[in-house]
């Protein structure tokens, strides 16, 4: 029975919920929390070593729960401003998002 | 000869001890620090290019400066406390602890 | 066709203009920035998801844009001394360099 390395890559604000995700699944994730990246807020890296045949669970799993969408997000008001009746409109933003790598393992033990 | 990667996650407290050993063992590890995880404390992620022939020596160091024990600590008397006597009784709690993989490597190369 | 996956830590100096250049190049990398690590300074660490044929490539972008050099540094010079005249010389100091693995990748996908 062949051990797989995925490497997942998804944004803070997803990562709890996938961390949630991964307990209830009973998959064993390592949360290495990063700051900055190619995401615009900070990103999470969790690396699970899991067998060959639960693979695509996983991912199906990381998928699910950070893959890219879009959202609408209505900006903070600015207090300054004199005029009353102001109104913020919502705005479609783009959030989530998943790079994973899956790699082939040698060895995945634990101390 | 072929060459393997080492990623070793441990605990905070057990990485600098770690860095020392492998030092010491001649073995060149780049040190990731990281925050948070699935560890309570912060963990760190060591990068390991090593040959094969290694790679067993190298899992013993970081089996024995990081594997998951039993250590007593005594919690913090609160200072606040009025009554005097008062004792702080020493705590059984787990530390250390480590996640290992060892990864085929198709190349390694420093610039 | 293979991918490969190739992990590169570089010096945080470097790690804005090695984005840029992986950018112009058509490189999509994953940066997780890391504080600390056997490098002085912060390290970034890059991950790229990369077919076989580019690989050569991306390791030449790399080590041009990160490799270990030898800089002129101008120390500060301390504002409390009262001799007039004191000059601050420029010492040589090593900076940059790059830790680079290329893994085998049996998956390699984005949600
Ligand atoms: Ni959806
Ligand atoms: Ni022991
Ligand atoms: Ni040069």
């Amino acid at each position: 029975m062949a051990t797989k390395l995925i490497i997942a890559i998804v944004q803070d604000k997803d990562s709890n919920r996938l961390s949630d995700i991964f307990v209830d699944n009973n998959i064993r994730a390592t949360k290495l929390s990063t700051t900055g990246g190619f995401l615009q807020s900070g990103n999470t890296t969790f690396m699970i070593g899991i067998e060959e045949e639960r693979v695509d669970d996983a991912l199906a799993l990381i998928k699910d729960a950070s893959h890219a969408r879009d959202e609408f997000m209505t900006p903070p008001v600015n207090m300054d401003v004199s005029m009353e009746g102001t109104t913020a409109f919502p705005v479609k933003v783009q959030v989530g998002g998943a790079t994973v790598f899956v790699l082939p393992v040698d060895k995945f033990t634990h101390f």
